[in-house]
């Protein structure tokens, strides 16, 4: 369990993180495969032990860490309790978590997420959560405000890298590309945040994209999946992030986690992406 | 933990199921505020009590019953245990499971949602499982997969009744609105079905929407809620389903719900709106 987030709203813990470990979030995806060629088990004993090894590795050499939810999920309540505990471990580390888990739903249902993830209280509570806007940004209001009263975070899903993505990404309704009507809808959440300040609520977008949404008006935080073994280039990630490239996280998961299971080459592996993708002067 | 789907593809079963029972679907949604009317505790515990009175209730009336997932998730690992032990109960009810988790995401994660939901030796295993598109419905393959392979099935969600889902449902691409477009998508995938035969792949839409995707094509189960106290009447789901009328699972949740805690007043309410929703002659 996460205790109450202190320090403020996510989106000024993330920029102090970011100004302490640069910009890079590692994630913890335990999937079989990697699993086994970690001589670990294909189980909840498995991804506990998985956990433990890359948090060993970069707990606290990262501003976030960001677990795959669903590589949880497979092993029911059992691989939940292997989350719960793993927050708990990303916290005490002194990084932020951002639980990977692209929920979403309506009314009382999404209150429902909100309480699961983004509650003081929850099991489950997680420094930010990914969420799906299928249903409308508008629907997702109850992780909005869950999140601001408990000092989370958001990322919201808007233009992502997968070859099946842009068929409804880049539709077109009345307030342009479905990707930038969700944006621009984020962005009005952040409106509150004075100038050269940062809001809580952010975006995921894709390193890989050609036709990306325009970041530059969110004051708001950006996940960015898709660089390094998925083509994504450092030239990418600053064309696409233009001025939000100071809250920009960019996540790189597979090339650190093959490098496992010994911890000592992941933790190189990670302190030479760490260098690397550092978009703001050392505090 | 449900075993291995007994009687074939799930869209069979479900006619079959519809068949014998009629064609509605009933939630359990034990959200705080029910909890709490039922005089039950918010815990896991509430909730397990909440989900027994309610199996008594109409287990063994309804074709199928959806537990909405977040309701579990709240409680964290604790929860999901709850829910676990709830999929093997309307299995032993001889009603379909049909898990509302409006899970989605790419590639091996989404691979990692299929195993937790749609694989036999998943402690999650359900019948079928809900998930959305904002990925493209082409992300979602490995749940089509998953399902095709241990006879579950799939609901997609493609057009639904919440005010702030229009703007993006009804967003224009190359291949007609992203509702029609997922409808498409999944109908191209029951396209193996012979004519007069029903696949395992269907969508979710609302009873509620004025300018519904065509669902003619669909061979395939439609999930609609939005009836009832939310403002849809029998005559928009004949309108809406058309030829997938027999196919379709009418969703009613609250209205049964507030209706408890006393399982024979629920247990009336189900029996005349069960009378009211039968699409099919009685086998």
């Amino acid at each position: 369990m996460t205790d109450a987030a202190p320090g403020g709203p996510f989106g000024v813990r993330l920029r102090s993180a970011v100004a302490e470990r640069g910009n890079l979030c590692v994630g913890i995806d335990p999937h079989p495969a990697l699993l086994e060629s970690w001589g670990l088990g294909v189980s909840a004993a498995g991804v506990s032990e998985f956990a433990r090894r890359a948090m060993a590795a970069f707990g606290d050499l990262v501003p976030a860490v960001k677990p795959q939810v669903a590589f949880f999920e497979e092993y029911g309540s059992a691989g939940l309790a292997v989350l719960e505990d793993l927050l708990g471990e990303i916290s005490t580390a002194g990084a932020l978590s951002v639980a990977d888990a692209k929920r979403g739903d309506i009314g009382s249902t999404m209150a429902g997420y909100a309480r699961a993830w983004l509650a003081d209280d929850a099991p489950l509570a997680c420094d930010a959560l990914t969420v799906s806007p299928y249903l409308g940004v508008g629907s997702l209001d109850a992780a909005f405000e869950a999140a601001a009263d408990s000092g989370r975070g958001v990322f919201v899903l808007a233009r992502t890298s997968n070859p099946e993505a842009g068929g409804l990404q880049n539709a077109v309704g009345e307030r342009g590309t479905v990707a930038q009507s969700v944006v621009d809808e984020v962005r009005r959440r952040n409106d509150a945040v004075s100038e050269g300040g940062v809001g809580s609520f952010g975006v995921v977008v894709g390193a890989t994209v050609a036709d990306p949404p325009r970041l530059d008006a969110l004051r708001g935080p950006v996940l960015m999946p898709g660089v390094g073994e998925q083509g994504g280039s450092l030239a990418d990630v600053r064309r696409i992030a233009g001025s939000a490239l100071p809250d920009t996280l960019v996540n790189i998961s597979r090339h650190v986690l093959r490098a496992g299971p010994d911890v000592e080459t992941m933790r190189s592996v990670v302190a030479e992406l760490s260098h690397r993708y550092r978009f703001v002067d050392a505090s």
